[in-house]
Formats: C-alpha cells, sequence, structure tokens
C-alpha cells in the first residue's frame, strides 16, 4: 500500500491529485521522475554514487540507500510513471523535527541553460542563497500532543531575512517553539541535539571535511536535512539527531575540482549552529527582549548621559 | 620621485599616461581613488580595518598596512588626485614571481546594482570564477638572468581553461617555466614554495581558518597575491614565499555571516596547490607527456587487447 509521506517539508506534494512521492510501510520511498532531464539525472547521479568505490562508508550513510527505480501508478492518476526507489529516512520516526536546508549561493550548475540560470538567479538573490550560502526551504517543528506539529507555509518562508533564519534555527531547537516570530525560544535542546560527539554539528563537519577533498560531484541545489525526535529528548533518550542529503536532479561532474559552493554554504551553516551552541540565549535581532521596564530604563538611562 | 611599479600584475597601470598606482623608494604605494563610490569604499575599508581591534595579528599580515590618503599629482596628468597611501608589498624583493587570483564564484556584493552585478557574473561566467571559485587575473613568473619575466597577456590570461589554470600554478613554482602552454613544468620549487611551515599553502590555511570564523567583512572582488623569489629558492635561502590580500573595493560588511563565497574559492584554491605538493609530477591534460614512443606502446597495447 503506497501512500503519502507525512513528514515531507519541501518539493511537490502527492496530495489533492498532484504528483508527488509516495511511501510504503517497509521502509521505501518512491520519488517520480521528473520528465525532462531532471529525472533522468538523479538517476543517473544515484547509479554512479551507490558504484563509485572511492566514496567512504561514513559520508554513504548521509545519503537514502538507493535501490534503482520501478514503474508506478502515478499519485495524480496520470498513468504508469518511474519512479526512483530509495530509503525513506523518516520511516523509524514518531514525530520527527525536520528542516530542509537548501545549501549553496548558486543553485544553477555552470552548464546550465540561459533561462534556468536567470529563473535560479532569481530565487536565490530573492532569498537567503546569496547572502548566506543557504535557504530554508521548509521545515515542520514538533510542539506536543496538543499542538502537533509547526509546519510553515512556503510563502512565509521565501520571505524569510538572515535574523529569520537564525530565530528559526533557534526555535528547531526549543520547548516552546512558535509561529510567532517575535516569540523568544529558549533553545532547550540545543546542546543535544546540535551539540555533541554525535549531534548535528559534528555530523556537518564530518560532511566538511570530505567536500574539502572531494572532486567527484557539484551538488547544486542539493538540500540538507536535519532532523530529530524531540519526544526521545525530552525522555532523556538519544535525540536521533541526524543529517541527510536529498534532491539530486542538478548534481554535476566535479571534474577535479571540489564544489566550493556547497562547501561555503555549508561552512556557512555550521557557524549559524555552532553560534547557537556558544550563545544559546542570545537574542540577536532585539536588545532587551523580555523585559519592557529594562528597556524603558536602557532609553532613560542613554538620555540622562 | 614617484614612478610606475615595476611588478604590477594586474589592474589598471600607470603608464602611456594612463591613471594607476605609483610607487616611491620608500616602500610605499599610491593608489588613486577611483572616481566612484569603489574609491571612498577601499578608503573606508582600509579605515575600518586598521582601527578594528578584532583582527588578530597573524592575520593582519596578510593585509598591506595603510598609512592614510594623501593628494597626489594623478599618473595621467590630470591634476591632483587623492591617493591611498599602502605599503609596497615588493619594495624589498628583486625578481619577484608573482600571482594575482581573484578569489570567489562571484565577484559582486548582493547590494550591487542589476547593471554591475550582470557585468560582473558575465565575466565570472567567461572566466574560470563560477567553475574554480577563483580566476587568475595575472602573473609574472622570473625565469633567469637572461630570459626575465614571462609576464602573460590580459587576453591570455582571460581566456584560461581549468587545466589552464592547473599548468600555471605548477609553473609558477618551476624552474622550467615558459610561455608554452604544451610544455610541462617540473614543479622544482613546489615543495619548498608551496610546501612547509611558512609556505604558501600553510599561509593559506591559516586565512582559511579566520574566514570560516571571521564575518566582519565579504571581500567580494578582493585578491590574493602569491609571491616567491626564485633566486633565493635556487640559493637555498628563505624563499620569501607569502600570501597578501589586495583589492578592496567591493568589501562589504558581514553582518553576522561568514564570507562563505571568499572562504569557497579559497579552499578551492587550497586544494589545487595541495595537489601540486602531492602529486607534483602529473600531468593531467596528458597521458603521456613525455615519450612519444610510450604513447604509441599505450596505443599499440590497447589495439592488442
Amino acid at each position: 500500500m503506497l501512500k503519502v509521506p507525512v513528514h515531507q517539508v519541501a518539493g511537490h506534494r502527492a496530495s489533492d491529485g498532484n504528483l508527488g512521492p509516495l511511501v510504503d510501510d517497509s521502509g521505501r520511498f518512491y520519488k517520480p521522475l521528473q520528465g525532462d532531464e531532471r529525472g533522468s539525472n538523479e538517476v543517473a547521479f544515484y547509479s554512479s554514487f551507490s558504484s563509485n568505490t572511492k566514496i567512504p562508508d561514513h559520508i554513504r550513510r548521509f545519503f537514502p540507500v538507493f535501490h534503482g527505480t520501478q514503474l508506478l501508478e502515478a499519485s495524480d492518476g496520470s498513468g504508469l510513471c518511474p519512479h526512483l526507489v530509495l530509503q525513506d529516512l523518516v520511516s523509524s520516526c514518531v514525530n520527527p523535527s525536520i528542516m530542509d536546508i537548501k545549501i549553496g549561493a548558486s543553485t544553477w550548475p555552470p552548464q546550465a541553460s540561459e533561462d534556468y540560470i536567470a529563473k535560479c538567479l532569481k530565487k536565490d538573490r530573492e532569498g537567503t542563497s546569496i547572502q548566506l550560502g543557504f535557504r530554508i526551504s521548509g521545515f515542520q517543528i514538533y510542539g506536543n500532543k496538543e499542538s502537533g506539529f509547526w509546519k510553515a507555509d512556503k510563502q512565509f518562508i521565501k520571505s524569510f531575512s538572515t535574523e529569520d533564519v537564525r530565530l528559526v534555527l533557534r526555535k528547531f531547537v526549543s520547548s516552546n517553539a512558535s509561529a510567532d516570530l517575535d516569540s523568544d525560544p529558549d533553545c532547550a535542546f540545543a546542546s543535544v541535539v546540535y551539540g555533541g560527539s554525535s549531534g548535528i554539528l559534528a555530523q556537518l563537519l564530518e560532511l566538511k571535511a570530505w567536500f574539502e577533498d572531494q572532486t567527484i560531484f557539484h551538488f547544486y541545489s542539493c538540500s540538507v536535512l536535519v532532523m530529530y525526535e524531540k519526544e526521545l529528548t525530552v525522555e532523556g533518550r538519544s535525540s536521533g539527531a541526524a543529517v541527510k542529503l536529498v534532491d539530486f536532479a542538478h548534481v554535476v561532474e566535479g571534474v577535479g575540482v571540489i564544489d566550493h559552493n556547497f562547501l561555503g554554504g555549508l561552512c556557512s551553516l555550521i557557524k549559524f549552529i555552532s553560534e547557537i551552541l556558544t550563545t544559546p540565549y542570545e537574542y540577536p535581532s532585539k536588545t532587551c527582549p523580555h523585559d519592557t521596564e529594562k528597556n524603558r530604563l536602557c532609553s532613560d538611562n542613554s538620555a540622562m548621559e
């Protein structure tokens, strides 16, 4: 029985008769091949990556396992359509908090068409990609049994500023995350999710070391998925913090050159997350966030000087 | 007495009545302020950088010392014009080999005008910037007393491919460098110039560590100058290998974000130079470079299989 993935946070969704990915109960994720070269490109990447003996095992675990392709009834009812058969990265999760972060200042490969470059460049400039070297493409943050997930709207995310990104990366590991961008996140889970020897930061640093050296692939428009389970964290169990790479429709050959575009963006994300660990209770967008009395005193003081 | 710098390898030259930088005998370099915002921007950068107490001393040494500005007779005879007064980085050199490498896939700051972005993007795509994260802007390689310098032509450099860049980075540290792109460089000075605890690679890695952390400035369109003295190297003395940063007309504030664009390009350059150190006698563009006999045998062998 195939169904629409519950925990998808970005990309086309297979609901309401649209074309999108499906999952089954055995932990597989079926992604319809996009009809143009993007589909064949992603298959080519997974085939090449799977068989490449130069990929170390500790790097391979960041990628979904590839099980080939399969003809399946498309979710939009358009008939049989080839699908990538991949590992469902969240099949064992109950209520995962997930963030999809598209890495790289540029999302277009150098050899792309003029039209495609212009389209991507516009998006890269409108979003935070050019400024930060990455942009948030989607997320869901689990609150609790009553509130469920905060799943942000696409248009809302598209309008994110640098400070919004900083705030959402804090909310992602907070016990009091809410959709209100003015509320102050407590970063209660920062040290267990982002920190530690198996936390998100450690995993990103492992990826970074590989990207400083590898010249096999350039990962344009690829996303880092960051995920963990808040309930496990609250119970004091391992948070299940994981970093995964997804979306390889625009991967090109590295031809002996490192992927400086991905690496630069990855280093920028690493810096954002490091800062949350070193200054968990800083509120960069406001000077006196909690205390309006203090705020007034600040003004009084400066008026008296 | 002001004169035209002998060892300038990129940028506008103050010869034949053109506007360009001048040097004096006391080790100072006078750079005319460009009339538009680039001039004031570069002054603003040097002022801000000089007085910023957060710049560590081991990083400060990568930058020319700034001595303020001064009104001077312009080299093009247009009258008095404000000049930046800087340290002349090569005043103590006799016959320096120098390479000017513009770092970053993008040479345009995000907040630049549409016209400027379009102009830069075109150059970044035509050169190697987008592909490699850097491009060679100019160089001079010292041969010997008879041959003097190989100073490459601007148009020739503009047409460089990835393989040309790889080759020139090898020729730069070779005893047999020549203008012939088909000749094989011996990389005789690679280990003393690029390698070692005070070599180019070590210096670039020091810069890299700073760029992974600093969020004060974004260095768009800035160059790394790489230099050494071949004669000293041949004599077995310290090669004088040095890395310097120059050209700050397009530096913008970092506002809490790392310069992922510069960092990515720097890491790419580091990889190129590391490869020369680990495989000094590899010839990536050809399989059997020296031995045509061997070349023929290769073909024969494959025909026999």
